[in-house]
């Protein structure tokens, strides 16, 4: 098998686990955070910056790339790896939640998604088949089941037909999946309803998939709804399998993925809200855009050991951010990716010392939401 | 003296030097490519890439820097170099380009320029001693007097009125400079017309200062016109000081200005076109974000020791580009300064082993503007 998890420490007292995930491009700690990186670029980084500070896996979306340069051109690259010059792991996803996102412009069959380029207008297609040939043409070390992401809210009825061609189309991808030296990851539907859940993880897992993605959450519900449905739905999944919780990448909420026994994460948060000029701290989120800090000379986080909190003052970056220089966007996305990635590596140490409940509660009694 | 010029040797056929600027921030091998850092960042650029790829000092604005974020503030936070973490040379100019490019939002008098902000209309006042306070306050290596860039084209009586109130101003200037750590250098005018640069020349060299900018050229005329002006202007100006050509950054001027014995050259146009999607070359420019390079798997230039050569292709570049990604401008920049600092490099090896005419011979037998 191209990526196995090898679980390393259950925490006692709650689902929390650390464990490791060996891929062909690297073996990363788990629970571990995947920076976002939708064009073959984690925005304003470079993929030495990112190995610098200790990024593992990252991200890339098959819609964006699918478009743009297209698959077939980064697969004469000799893959995405070697396109980007990144040699850790990399993750796609399969198109679909992009795919659905665009409303109007995309019409839904048993067969696949008929949609519209959101660059060019021009008509496209989908299938679990396609979005497969396209990762494996991609050649990311994990790649993603074509699936349906169930909005919020949704009806009993629709969550329930959509979660059940989410398995169909699951085991087309796995029928056109050829790549030995990738692992293809089922994704767990079923909307914000248990008896759905169970029904998703009992047929994907009957499938047998190297991994599972919990899908469908952090969509727009409140925090305590996604929290319910995974405290219900991670135990269902096999032990020795890695769970990726799709689009999670606020601290808290990571601290609550971790807690019910995810090990990877994804998000564009860190960098998006970087790019608008909001860091990332222990004490929750900090706008060094705002006056308050034009003349303020300290580092964002003075015990932060990231290259931007090593070098230069919050006045400064301020007065990039105001000035709309690149390079600001560069510092504050290097801190809050930084920030998350050891983020996660303290966690990881919490759960192999058996303290995690109290690293959650320290975590809860300074974050400020 | 704060900044000293060490000739270390003359070509015997031309006037191009090799030497040494000795400043506070460490020492310089002339001639030399100031990277253009206006508002206190060279765009896109981290000082350590700068430094990585043997940039020895940089320039910055006075104009922009008084405006934002004000120099008390660069003063408080202990001055230019440590506010953008730059421990290499600084060099600002004096404001007065950017002051008289304003148009109809400035005018001029006797005593110095009133202008409105161009960020929020404000009204502004610049002077030669205020002009030197905020270069002080600033702290750069090397300040620059307060002149006023004769336009092209100009009549011959303005250039004249024009160039001699440059030099009372360079006089209140000098009166108004107090630092000993920083030298301030007087700015050569006189239009188009070779009495006037005489006059500029004899009366700023009767004034002594550490060294010489020429001002006013590039500024529109015909190359041959400026390479004209600089024949007879360069060798007016002492051996013993350093010689600056304001503005120039394209590799025939730089060739023809080392040439002519110019010793500091600056301008923001490699870093500006890279920002365009266009890298230079030996064989002159490269549009690599046109369709021609989608699948062109080669770097740049394979000949260059870049880090965007080193690590990405052609095709990727023009990927990232294509899709406005931050990560695409950097490796434009990062290989447009690199390219610039290491032909001055070359430029200068030439000249020490004494084949000057051979590498401009080389170098216009190559390039195509
Ligand atoms: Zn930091
Ligand atoms: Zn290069």
């Amino acid at each position: 098998m191209a990526v196995q998890y090898e679980l390393i420490k259950r925490c006692s007292k709650t689902g929390a686990r650390a464990g490791r995930l060996h891929t062909p491009h690297g073996t990363f700690d788990t629970p571990i955070f995947m920076p976002v990186g939708t064009q073959a670029t984690v925005k304003a980084m470079s993929p030495h910056e990112l190995k610098e500070m200790g990024a593992g896996i990252i991200l890339s979306n098959t819609y964006h790339l699918y478009l743009r340069p297209g698959h077939e051109l980064v697969a004469e690259a000799g893959g995405l790896h070697k396109f980007m010059n990144w040699d850790g792991g990399i993750l796609t996803d399969s198109g679909g939640f992009q795919v659905f996102s665009l409303g109007p412009l995309r019409k839904i069959t048993e067969e696949g998604v008929t949609f519209r380029s959101h660059i060019d207008g021009s008509k496209q297609f989908l299938s679990p088949e396609r979005a497969t040939e396209v990762q494996m043409a991609l050649g990311a070390d994990i790649i993603m089941a074509f699936d349906e992401c169930v909005p919020y809210p949704a009806d009993h009825d629709y969550a329930r037909k959509s979660t059940e061609r989410t398995t169909r189309w699951a085991e087309r991808c796995k029928g056109a999946h050829t790549r030995a030296d990738q692992a293809l990851f089922g994704i767990v539907q079923g909307g914000m309803y248990k008896d759905l859940r169970s029904m998703s993880v009992r047929d994907l897992v009957s499938l047998d998939f190297p991994g599972y993605a919990i899908g469908g959450l952090s969509v727009g519900e409140p925090k305590d709804l996604m929290y319910e449905m995974l405290e219900h739905t991670v135990p269902l999944l096999p032990v020795n399998k890695p769970r990726y919780l799709m689009g999670v990448g606020t601290p808290d909420c990571l601290v609550e993925g971790v807690l019910h026994g995810i090990d990877m994460f994804d998000c564009v948060f860190p960098t998006r809200v970087a790019r608008n000029g909001t860091v990332m701290t222990h004490q929750g989120r900090l706008v060094v855009k705002n006056a308050e800090y034009t003349r303020d000379f300290r580092p964002i986080d003075s015990d932060c050991g990231c290259y931007t909190c090593r070098n230069f003052s919050r006045a400064y970056i301020r007065h990039l951010l105001k000035t709309e220089e690149i390079f600001g966007l560069r510092l504050t996305t290097i801190h809050n990716l930084y920030f998350l990635i050891h983020f996660m590596k303290k966690m990881r140490q919490a759960i192999i010392e058996d303290r995690f409940l109290e690293f959650r509660a320290e975590f809860w009694s300074q974050y400020q939401k």
